[in-house]
C-alpha cells in the first residue's frame, strides 16, 4: 500500500555499538548529538514529533515513559506527536513506520525516529530472563524456548529438508563480520573471521555456534524523516520511502507454521515490494534481520532472492556479497554490528541513507544503489516488518 | 493539523474494570470478545492492523512483544501494521492516534486499537515500584517523586495561589463517582459518595485523600477505526476524528514549569481544537484525565473552560455536570472507573462512541452531543495528548 504524501529519510547517525560504559540516557544523548552533527541544517525547533523505538527499557533500564524522557535528553519539545513503539527486535523499524505514517497523513512534518537499547547489565541473568518476555512467557519463555533454541530448530530443520551445512551458516557470519570491519560503529572488528575459525567456536544451541548468533548490545541510532517538500532543506540525497509491508501470524510456538518457510515474510515482502512497484531482483541491497546466520539464509528464500532450499548456496556462491545479485547486510548485519533491539531497525535505515549518499567506506559501498529494502523480524519470526527505499532522483 | 483522509471510530467495548481475577491475556480476550459482539458486521478477516496500547506489561505481566500476542488472542492476522505504543498513562490514546495516522495515510483501512493493563499483582510492592519507572527514574522515581506526591504538590500550590479548597476537590470525586454508578464496567459503585464522606477518607498525600486518587486497576478496552468510506458498513453512528493535539515539554521534575498552569495542555488544546475548527465552549462533553481530583480542576483551566483559578468553582457550580456548560467525564472518569494505564484512553473513546450513539444510561447521557474531546496526560503532566471527535451526520 502506498501512502498519500511522500516521506523521506534525510539523514541519520548511530552511536558506537557494543558493551558500553554508558547509561540508557547517555546512549540517547550520544545518538542525538551525532544526528544534529550529521544534519547541519537541522534546528531542534524544526522537529515537531519524536518516535522512540525501544523494546524493554522497563526491564533493561528500569525506565518507562521513555519518549518524553528522550525528548528532554535531545533538547526537543515535540508539539505534534511523541510516543514510543515496541515490537521486540523490530521496535526500531516500528518507530520509523510510525513516523512515516504520521507524516504521510499530514499529522507531522519533521520527525525524529530514535531507536535505543541498553542490554548489558551488571547481572546478565536478569537480562537473559528479560529476553524470555519476548516469547509467550508462561507457555514458551518459561520453558526455555527463547531465541537461540528456536533458531537452532530452524537450522536443524533446514539442514534436514535441504542439506544446508554448517559451512554455509559460517559463510553468512564471515560475510557480515567482514562488512563490519569497515563500519567503525559496529560492535565487532575481528580481522580474521574465517569460516574455519567460525566452525571451531563453541556451540550455543546446536548447530548454532557463537559466531552464528548476534549479541546483547548497547546502542542507539536516530534518523530524521520529513515530508517530501522539506527534503531538500536537509539533504541532496533523500532516501524516499516507497513501500512498506508487515505481517503477524501466530505467537505461541504451539501454533507455529513451517519452521523453514516463513509465510509471513513472503506476505510482507509481496506487500512492501508491490507497493513500491518493484520485484526482489531489482533491489541493489537489503538489510535483512540476521539475528542468527540461519535467519539470513531463510530470508533469502522468503524474500524470493532464490528458491526454497537454495539459501545456503546463495551465500557461498557470493550472490549476497558485493559483486553478487543483491548485497545483503553491507552495514555488517546484526551479527557484525551487534543487536541493541530498539536501535537495530533505525541503524539499518541509517545505512540505507549513507549507501544512497555514497558516504560509506569502499569496502562496503554498493555501486550506485537505487533500491534498498530493510527487514526486521521479531519474536520467533512470527512477525515480519519491511520497508522499501528509493534513492532520491 | 487535519489529516488527509477521514477516519472514524465505529464501535468499541471494554471489560469490567477492577481488581480482576484474570491474567493479562484473559483481559485481552475479554475485550476482544466484547468488541466483536458490539460490532456484528465485523469479521476477524476484515481487520488489517492492530495497535496495542500498554504501559508496562514487561513489569506488571512479565510480558513484552505484546502486539502479536494480542493479535493471536483476538484471532487476528494483521497484514498491514501491528505494533504496541507506550506513553505511560496515555498509552491507550497513543494506540488510537497511531491507528488514526495509519488509516489517514492510506497505510491501513480497518484497525483495532486495544488498550490493556494488568496492575494488581500478588506483590503490590512490585507494582508500586514499577510505577516509579514512569518518572525520570534515577533522579525522581528513586527519590519518591511518583504520581501522588507530584499531584499533591499541584493541589497545594493551587490552593495557595487561588484558594482552592478540599471541598472543591471532593466535588470532582463526587461527580465522577456518581457518573460511575451508571457505568456497569466501572471499578467503583459507591452509592453514597458524598463530599462529606470523601472528606473523612484517609490522607494519601496531603491534601489528597483516598477519594481524590484514581486506583491501580485491571482492565482492557478496544475500538474499531476505519477509513471514512467503510464507516457505514459497521455503524449508523460513526464518531469522526476531527482533530488531534499533543505536546511534550520537560521530563525531569527539576525542569518543570508552573505546577498550576499546564502550558503543554494549552498548546495541545489549541492544536486539537484548532484542527477541528471549534472552540472549547462548543464541546458538549469532554473525557479529561482525572488521575487525581486536582488534575480535573487544573484541566478545566488549561482547556479554556474557565479562567486560571476558577476551576474549583467550575465544578461546585455544576458547570462540568449534566445541565452545565461542558459535561466532564460522564463515563465516571479515572476516579470512578479506575485507571488501568493502557486501557483508559481507549475506554474514553468507547464512551465517546456510545454517547454519540445514545446507548448509555440516562443518568450519564449527554443530550444530543455533537462534539467531544478526549484528553490524557502522562507522567508529571509533562505530556498532554488530545483528540476531538464529531458525531457522524
Amino acid at each position: 500500500m502506498t501512502s498519500v504524501r511522500p516521506v523521506a529519510v534525510v539523514g541519520g547517525a548511530t552511536t558506537k555499538f557494543g558493551v558500553r560504559q554508558a547509561t540508557w540516557s547517555e546512549l540517547v544523548q550520544e545518538a542525538g548529538a551525532r544526528l544534529f552533527a550529521a544534519i547541519p541544517n537541522l534546528a531542534a525547533s524544526d522537529v515537531d514529533s519524536l518516535f522512540v523505538g525501544a523494546a524493554e527499557p522497563e526491564r533493561f533500564a528500569f525506565q518507562s515513559h521513555v519518549a518524553p524522557l528522550a525528548a528532554e535528553l535531545l533538547g526537543l519539545e515535540p508539539h505534534r506527536i511523541v510516543q514510543r513503539t515496541e515490537l521486540a527486535c523490530a521496535s526500531g523499524q516500528s518507530a520509523i513506520r510510525s513516523a512515516y505514517a504520521a507524516i504521510a497523513a499530514g499529522l507531522a512534518d519533521v520527525a525524529v525516529a530514535l531507536g535505543v537499547e541498553k542490554m548489558n547489565l551488571p547481572s546478565m541473568a536478569e537480562a537473559n530472563t528479560s529476553m524470555a518476555c519476548v516469547m509467550d512467557r508462561p507457555w514458551d519463555g518459561a520453558h526455555g524456548a527463547t531465541a537461540p533454541p528456536f533458531f537452532a530448530m530452524v537450522a536443524q530443520r533446514h539442514m534436514l529438508e535441504y542439506g544446508t551445512t554448517e559451512d554455509q551458516l559460517a559463510a553468512v557470519s564471515e560475510k557480515n563480520h567482514r562488512f563490519a570491519n569497515s563500519n567503525p560503529e559496529a560492535q565487532f572488528h575481528e580481522k580474521s573471521f574465517s569460516r574455519e575459525k567460525l566452525l571451531r567456536l563453541p556451540l550455543i544451541a546446536p548447530p548454532l555456534r557463537l559466531g552464528d548468533c548476534s549479541s546483547m548490545t548497547d546502542g542507539a541510532a536516530a534518523v530524521l524523516l520529513v515530508s517530501g517538500e522539506l527534503a531538500r532543506k536537509y539533504t541532496d540525497t533523500p532516501a524516499w520511502i516507497r513501500g512498506s509491508g508487515q505481517h503477524a501470524s501466530w505467537h505461541n510456538l504451539a501454533n507455529a507454521g513451517s519452521l523453514t518457510d516463513w509465510t509471513g515474510m513472503r506476505i510482507a515482502a509481496r506487500e512492501a515490494l508491490g507497493s513500491a512497484g518493484i520485484t526482489a531482483s531489482q533491489l541493489d541491497f537489503a538489510e535483512l534481520h540476521d539475528c542468527f546466520t540461519i535467519s539470513e539464509i531463510v530470508e533469502y528464500e522468503a524474500l524470493g532472492l532464490c528458491k526454497p532450499g537454495e539459501g545456503g548456496a546463495y551465500v557461498t556462491d557470493g550472490r549476497s556479497d558485493l559483486g553478487g545479485d543483491v548485497v545483503v547486510n553491507p552495514r555488517g548485519g546484526l551479527l557484525g554490528c551487534g543487536h541493541p533491539l530498539g536501535a537495530t531497525g533505525v541503524a539499518q535505515a541509517v545505512e540505507v541513507y549513507r549507501q544512497f549518499a555514497h558516504t560509506v567506506p569502499p569496502a562496503r559501498q554498493v555501486p550506485d544503489p537505487e533500491w534498498a529494502l530493510v527487514h526486521n523480524l521479531s519474536g520467533s519470526a512470527n512477525v515480519h516488518s519491511m520497508m522499501v527505499y528509493a534513492r532520491g532522483g
